[in-house]
């Protein structure tokens, strides 16, 4: 069956150069950095220059980068790695966080009752908003956790204005950042969270790579144990391929990014048009004023979402799925207030660095066809 | 530099044919498997296809093995996991277990006093005496943790024994059988754990991935939170490349197990019969008597094994290292109560599937010629 992907904010493909740049490392350098060889200096020495190229994109130093196993586990732990330090107390969570944030913060709560977690609400606009974070917060409060963009309306959020009313009062602030490298520039120092996550997958690397920034000078505890690597906070045998690979998808991205051209807008601005042009009940953009990852587009279509999966096994895109707890896709909508109706018309159309004019075309085409006849 | 590798207990090459197994997965089905299409189901089957290849090699249903990013964390989930829903109370572990199984240990300990641990210790041959064991556990014991075989000295345990012991009084037994596979035929099921640990990277698989079995209607909390995946214990992103590349290894380390051949001792002891034949002065084989890994042999050697390194820089072996605290190395040979000069002088060396015999007899002419000029 042929794939019209524009699902790219759940996983893109590895880059052809990414792979290249992995593959001496499966049964050439196989060595780990640890082991009693040159070879093994050899593994150690590009496994420090990744983490510079990791550092390089995120704008820090290439201390402050533990290498994980992906996202989910980056957010775990910055997250449970900073509670372990502290005293139990409260906590701030935006409502649009990615499950990997929401599950280690309710994990806690659930476990130990003298953690209290309070939920920064997201306005229809789809963001939150800092003056609110700063009114919730306590004299208690160990750590706030408000994401770079939501995965499912693009919408990037206030980070630097939350970071800055958060250190103010002493607070922590994570931010799962997950979903903006590869798609606009990033600067952490200027965000000024003290830690944030980052997936391989979400920009053309590596499936089980990732990496946690952490602030100099922070202290966090590990989540796991074991052999000592990665500063004492992520232990085991590195995945020197992934980490490799993560190195060479960070260094695409930055290049990616720093280009004045604005190629992916483009293409999601072209599909918008295209249905304009097309349907006769155009789709609402959500959030459409507010200020959003340039290749991310939530559509609120004139019927059931489940009318495109059925009309088109072709394109490969996001919709609301039934599951329970409300996964991120339908607590983002309900946070910006749509309606469980509107929920299950709207779709997430999300395009790639390979996404070509012709696709957006077609995939213009195949919703319109859809929702026309 | 050319590399002789005798450090397979350390890590191991990927195999071709596992490489081969994964490339599809990184830039053409690179979709997971709950995504909205076609092309997610088919990686979805492949996903589960290497389950059950895993579940093959290790004599338990496929139900029961559970995804991880390695062995370290697979040690961690089914530790800290048991631990979760256990109320607090009494730990043994053997002190010749990795760092991943103290560490744990350890580390909850040090968490909450309501743990006490203690520590099974080793006899001179190698091995621990299910009977101490037994003579250890109390009312409140909830987990017990020994390994399938020792990296250092190969020497295989009773976990049979030790599980029959242990399920007698109700108790839990955790088994790291992470340097059995691909050496030795496993049966999970005639060992009795309850849990067992199981790492890509020592059977040709690759780094980052490995898997936890967990027999069947035992409870584990998760130690990660997010999208659930993997029954609930181990959340985030499927790393498909790694599954299958597991999968292509379990198929690879099943059919090379269940060979009649003793491809691996026969290297093994040929390596020892050589040195006896060059060394004036030949060394001591370690835990000589005991039932071993067919692949691993610690030699004491006439000299510091410093010695060797310095004259041998193709050879990549293992020694000790100097490291606070002492690493499994030195914890091991200290059990069987080595001395800190004899511990100085021990080589392990461990063979693999593509050792020759030829790269044996390079290797005992480099030991010889190391410690008789």
């Amino acid at each position: 069956m042929s794939l019209l992907y524009l699902d790219y904010n759940r996983t893109t493909p590895l880059a052809p150069s990414v792979l290249e740049a992995m593959q001496p490392y499966w049964s050439t350098h196989y060595l780990l950095p640890g082991q009693q060889h040159a070879h093994a200096h050899a593994v150690s020495e590009a496994l420090e220059n990744a983490r510079e190229s990791i550092a390089a994109m995120a704008g820090c130093e290439s201390f402050e980068i533990v290498f994980t196993s992906g996202g989910t586990e980056a957010n775990n732990l910055a997250i449970l790695g900073a509670v372990g330090v502290a005293e139990p107390g409260h906590l701030l969570v935006s409502e649009i966080e990615h499950e990997s944030v929401l599950g280690p913060i309710k994990g806690l709560a659930q476990r130990d009752p003298r953690w209290q977690v309070e939920v920064i609400p997201c306005r229809p606009c789809g963001t939150i908003d800092p003056s609110v974070v700063e009114s919730m917060l306590r004299s208690d409060t160990r750590l706030v956790c408000v994401q770079g963009a939501n995965a499912v309306l693009g919408t990037i959020q206030p980070v630097r204005e939350v970071a800055d009313r958060c250190h103010n009062h002493g607070v922590r602030l994570h931010c799962d950042a997950t979903q903006m490298f590869g798609k606009v520039p990033v600067d952490i120092k200027s965000l000024r969270a003290d830690t944030a996550a980052i997936s391989g997958h979400k920009f053309y690397g590596p499936k089980g790579s990732g990496a946690v920034y952490i602030r100099r000078g922070l202290k966090l505890d590990p989540i796991t144990f074991g052999e000592p690597r990665e500063m004492g906070l992520r232990p085991g045998a590195e995945n020197v391929p992934a980490c490799i690979g993560l190195g060479a998808a960070a260094s695409l991205a930055e290049r990616f990014c720093s280009s004045p051209s604005d190629q992916l807008a483009g293409l999601r601005d072209q599909l918008i048009q295209r249905l304009y042009e097309l349907m006769g009940d155009p789709p609402i953009v959500l959030c459409e004023t507010t200020e959003r990852l340039p290749n991310t587009v939530a559509l609120e279509l004139p019927g059931d979402a489940r009318r495109l999966a059925e009309s088109s096994r072709e394109l490969a895109i996001a919709s609301a799925q039934t599951s329970s707890p409300p996964d991120e896709f339908t607590r983002s909508l309900r946070a910006i207030g749509r309606s469980e109706s509107e929920i299950g018309r709207t779709i997430r159309v999300s395009v790639g660095w390979t996404t070509s004019r012709e696709q957006v075309d077609r995939a213009a085409e195949l919703i319109a066809t859809a929702y026309d006849c």
